[in-house]
């Protein structure tokens, strides 16, 4: 598989992943900056505004922001405090494009059981694709137009507001798929799809089914999964989630264990210092309580590229494979979703199911990088499964937020759309 | 008055209203080439999806949006029809700052008796600031990071991504202010105001009570205040804004005289066709029905360089003068909300009442003009409010959209804070 990949894309990988790990290391000085910015302002003003700011505890609590930035940076620093064990080469981020043309492009291949460290040569098949919008799924349409892709030279690399709103979402990420903070939000999410599946396979040995979690992001929807009992395999892409991922599982014992602070990147519509300021715990849960025995693995790397199945050898096929497919807040990450959905389709194994959840914020609505982007309405998305094949069942609206600050002045509700899909034809 | 403002700032006035002006009248050619892409799009894929997506009907409903985009483009452009009466030099859009060295800074002056053109050398206190962020309560901090101001030459302005933001969003605002779909959003924010406003001046008469609307928007809530018998000065800043108010107010003559498509411009958490395209009829009043003899204004300008009282002539002092301030989803707007809440409580009558209805979305967060930004959390603004002199009571929570469209798979929710006010000291 590595054959499809030039020593161009490997570089361009290799770069991405180098930037995005400057981008956790740059993540205090960034953000200190940010924060003093509103010290200066208040400097602007006349000195009577300054003393009632003073009075009421503004001046203070800029400094208590910058110590919960410093919590934060502790904590994303952890995270790619041994970035070589995704198998890059780095130089403490000054990785540049000249340094090793003869780069191994069988370093292109990654995959691992999660609870251990991943290795080059794993038997899955992978890849990392070499365009890299993160999956996590943003409000902010307009950020995704920024690349982060562009090149640099020797030089360190200075991370972009694009780079440091993937790192805020980040970190709201591990509230919503590991903190006792972001239950409710699981259990409005996961837990019809957990539902549907058991229902699915009811009275069948759980082992032998082999579930996939596209777009797996932190991975807990596939930790879950797998700890029903089922084979399980969540893909991601966006190195940010994979780094992140690798920290929880892997690298975590206790629960608790980290704090965060993930609501301080923002001063608008906020109730009270206390709201802002709120510590999260991660995790909720050991992850290395998984029972032993049980098959649970990420990938890394493209769904497309991945399962899409341009493929030589008929045994590397993802066709007809796995029974179960589990897309939430998924499918809106296309480019093209006719081709999401026919994937879904040939990947499935007679009697398979399809379960769907989420919204349609189409993640390549409005790029400026030149990129497809085909943008259908719910009933549009149904009318193309049905013909692609599928039988649509269960089709219902689940109201819930995503990985939202739940004390905010402004919240966000998705009307998202969950579906179960059978093989039809 | 007008001796406050340099040459320069006249021209730059001059220049921008230039550019809103050929913002509208660009709005089809921008909005067509936006549609047009996903028309492209279509063709980077294989034939078999492109006929899926035609069985489905995208091809053609990329027709009928072009078709919507061409009705809203009619309307945009009755709105500047006429862009001479805000008494701005326009040579169709082709201004450029060197077209008219001796501009008379008395054109700076405007203001005018809702339902009547506005005229120069109007008696009311007025000016345009020479900073234009538009007051529209954007969701997209983003977007406010773009200058509009920039300076072009003797080529014709060309709109940006930013400006087109400010269309779209004026074309909800309608909405919000002047239809039917509008209501439940108006009888949230509005009705508790204007009761607030009724139970405060119980058993006196209206027409000698003044109210001012700072951040009038297109001007609902003022009219409404008008219509009730109040004395109302609606305050605007936009440019956006007050053209498109000056159409509804003083150029429609029936309900429902105008159709726009609001909903055309993202193909995102679209649950239908029908909810995408569906159209909505501008006006729900006839806004000329206002009883004859009410006094109803709106004045163009800056908040804070019109009523902030920096005059040397005392009669022309706000001071005082006014009965109440009513300000919906206004406040965030300052840059220095300390400013903003002083200048209220100095131009409040004794018995006066400030009510305020709005979240903390602070306008100027993130913005990368240079602008100073003071950014407080609700309990700190309710502080500020207490020390400069203010007695809080009626203090809630009004949960409300904003310019939502109700039909989106996306909610935006604001907890919006809602309380009266009178001078305690």
């Amino acid at each position: 598989m590595s054959g499809r990949f030039s020593e161009k894309d490997v570089q361009e990988e290799q770069m991405h992943f180098s930037n995005v790990v400057t981008a956790f290391q740059q993540y205090a000085q960034y953000s200190l900056a940010a924060n003093n910015r509103r010290r200066k302002d208040m400097y602007t003003l006349s000195q009577a505004d300054r003393a009632l700011l003073d009075a009421i505890g503004y001046k203070k609590k800029l400094q208590e922001v910058d110590t919960a930035i410093l919590a934060n940076a502790d904590f994303l620093n952890r995270i790619v405090a041994d970035p070589e064990i995704f198998g890059h080469d780095l130089s403490a981020g000054e990785y540049s494009a000249e340094d090793d043309p003869n780069e191994d492009s069988s370093r292109h291949q990654k995959s691992w059981n999660s609870l251990d460290p991943p290795s080059r040569g794993d038997d899955n098949p992978c890849s990392h694709g070499h365009s890299h919008y993160g999956h996590t799924h943003s409000h902010g349409h307009n950020l995704q137009t920024s690349d982060p892709r562009r090149p640099h030279g020797q030089g360190k690399y200075k991370p972009t507001d694009f780079d440091m709103d993937k790192l805020r979402s980040t970190l709201k990420q591990f509230v919503r798929d590991w903190s006792e903070d972001g239950k409710s939000e699981r259990d409005l999410c996961y837990e019809p799809m957990k539902r549907a599946l058991e229902e699915h396979f009811e009275g069948q040995e759980r082992g032998k089914l082999r579930v996939l979690v596209p777009g797996a992001g932190l991975g807990r929807l596939a930790y879950d999964v797998a700890t029903l009992g089922f084979s399980c395999q969540g893909n991601e892409f966006s190195h940010y989630m994979l780094l992140s991922s690798h920290l929880i599982l892997n690298k975590t014992d206790s629960i608790g264990e980290h704090t965060i602070y993930p609501y301080i990147h923002s001063f608008s519509n906020i109730p009270s210092k206390a709201a802002m300021l709120r510590p999260v715990k991660i995790p909720d849960v050991r992850p290395s309580d998984i029972p032993p025995g049980t098959d649970f693995s990420l990938v890394a790397g493209d769904f497309e590229e991945i399962y899409g199945d341009d493929v030589a050898d008929e045994s590397e096929s993802h066709a007809g494979r796995w029974d179960a497919v589990l897309t939430c807040f998924f499918i809106d990450t296309a480019k093209n979703a006719v081709n999401y959905l026919r994937i879904i389709h040939r990947i499935l194994a007679p009697g398979g199911v399809w379960i769907n959840l989420g919204p349609l914020l189409w993640h390549f609505e409005n790029n400026d990088t030149g990129d497809p982007s085909i943008e259908l309405d719910l009933e549009e998305v149904r009318e193309l499964a049905r013909k692609i094949g599928f039988q649509l069942s269960d089709e219902r609206t689940i109201e819930t937020s995503y990985t939202s600050n739940d004390q905010s002045m402004l919240g966000y509700i998705y009307k998202a759309a969950f579906w179960k899909a059978t093989k039809a034809s």
